[in-house]
């Protein structure tokens, strides 16, 4: 049985364009209501330090410390570290600013202390004053690698230091098969008081795959009690940000709406796109709700506004689901 | 056989009182024939990092680059990452400045990747413009540990966090007994055109006693085929900087001239005080020469006319020896 007005919301995400979305969701479902649940596979092992960017991303930007000049990393950040790493031949090709730096470390050694991913981002996220919860998808390591023609990378070789140069062959989520979802994740996933799991507009082939990859959360999503909306992180066949286009062209996929619906097809309830993609999606044919909408989150009103509208859409749909079940039984 | 006019100096330092005396030698002796010897007793672990504050003092003080107003650290310094990391609980008892970091993260990864500390620091040094040799007494672990009226305690634990209140009963170099000078050391130590060994006014107890706790050392410096010699840390009774006095005192040794010069008269050919202290070293009948001179180095020139004074009665002490050997034969 779900709960008559169930409240609890998750999001899956990414980086950036997720923790947008993410964002919106934290101004208007209470705190203690939302979790993120959050993309771990472009963690990566760097000058001896676990650096999980995706989790840090939300951190920064659910407790508004993210740094709106560069668009990434830390607000009031200062980089006298770079400098001096560079200065003595250190490897200066992914940036940590100062501030930033201090979270690394702190993880670097409570993980080595034995201590749960889960645990310190908890712990971390509450100190810098992230008020929802912050959960990585898993506990144990999966890694992301890049099949491309100059060979298998690590997804931030990838990512950062080639700048999504290498045309993408293939992607593999190392760890994956053997990982387990967390405890929280689970009990997050199967909480009857669900009101909507939203897939948020990330890249869904390094962003939100590597999270349904960890055995159990595909099954659990499919299996969970509240709508399931993703919103498309494509628009008229581009990206707004980042390399999904190029990656969905590269592996043959196609970078469009109804490409990315098809990645997650078996899992959805509703589907929110925006502009000329809306028909593409309908003639799809689609079991689930095709919805439309401004998806470009330029504003925080905008981040606001299109919250509201998925969290809209998920309490429509499972109204109507309820109606339909009422009418069955 | 020594050569007729020997040109190599081998300082062996601790860190800010040693370093200020490394820095007079550094300006009047060529740089390729300087090698000073640093103390890693007082290196430790914190926060995952490997931290050598002895090697990093006399890096910083030779380089120019050392923080005049704080006395410590580095100039031109930031303290970014302390403040996040304290934001998110972490230890924030030993200060680590955002351009400091860079060289523990550097030595860090290294070490871990199998380099020893020597190659380390020879590359870090001279990528910050350090001109003389600065080498590690060891490439293995050395650690100085204090019994106290509060227990057995990491040598920083006692020095930084606990600001030196406890009272020291023992000390203790683990890892001495089974190190090995490296082969660097060695070589400086038998050189044949060896001019002058300096111990350098650095704390005798924490400072210069790890590095002759290194099996072979004080052997070397007994044998060397040039005048050691000593300036003595303490004046009138008094430290000029840091816990010595307090220490020589709570041992039972004494807080006097006298007292460093019976800790190293194996080793000496000279010893340099300063005011009444000469009277009282002449009295000991030590069977080496008592020199006085100025050795407090508040000034640039203080520290190069201490370290001209030095190589002087050095020198001088080497002649004498070659006429009294040639006297003998």
């Amino acid at each position: 049985m779900t709960t008559a007005n169930p409240s609890k919301v998750v999001a899956l995400s990414g980086g950036i364009g997720g923790a947008k979305l993410a964002l919106g969701l934290s101004r208007i479902v209470p705190s203690e209501d939302l979790t993120v649940i959050a993309n771990t596979g472009d963690d990566f092992e760097h000058l001896g330090l676990l650096i999980s960017p995706d989790i840090d991303t939300l951190k920064y930007t659910l407790a508004g410390l993210d740094n709106r000049e560069l668009g990434w990393g830390r607000c009031d950040e200062s980089w006298n570290f770079m400098a001096a790493l560079r200065e003595v031949g250190g490897d200066d090709w992914f940036n940590l600013g100062d501030r930033d730096l201090a979270i690394h470390v702190e993880r670097t050694r409570r993980r080595a202390g034995g201590e749960r991913l889960t645990t310190i981002t908890q712990d971390i996220a509450v100190a810098l004053g992230v008020k929802p919860r912050i959960l990585p998808m898993s506990d144990d390591n999966v890694r992301t690698f890049v099949e491309s023609d100059q060979g298998r990378l690590p997804f931030q070789d990838y990512f950062v230091r080639l700048k999504c140069a290498p045309i993408v062959k293939a992607l593999e989520f190392v760890g994956a098969e053997s990982s387990k979802p967390s405890k929280e994740v689970e009990a997050a996933l199967s909480d009857r008081d669900l009101r909507a799991v939203i897939i948020c507009p990330s890249n869904p082939l390094i962003s939100i795959e590597p999270i349904l990859a960890v055995p159990g959360i595909r099954v659990a999503l499919a299996n969970c009690t509240a709508p399931v909306i993703a919103v498309s992180p494509i628009i008229g066949g581009r990206a707004i940000k980042g390399p999904t286009a190029k990656m969905l062209d590269e592996l043959g996929i196609g970078a469009t709406a109804v490409a990315v619906a098809d990645r997650y097809q078996d899992l959805l309830d509703g589907y929110v796109v925006e502009g000329d993609d809306y028909e593409d999606c309908v003639a799809a044919g689609y079991p689930f709700a095709i919805e439309q909408a401004e998806t470009i989150m330029k504003s925080l009103d905008d981040r606001e506004n299109l919250a509201r509208t998925v969290l809209s859409i998920a309490d429509n749909i499972r109204s109507q689901q309820t109606l339909q079940s009422r009418a069955v039984s």
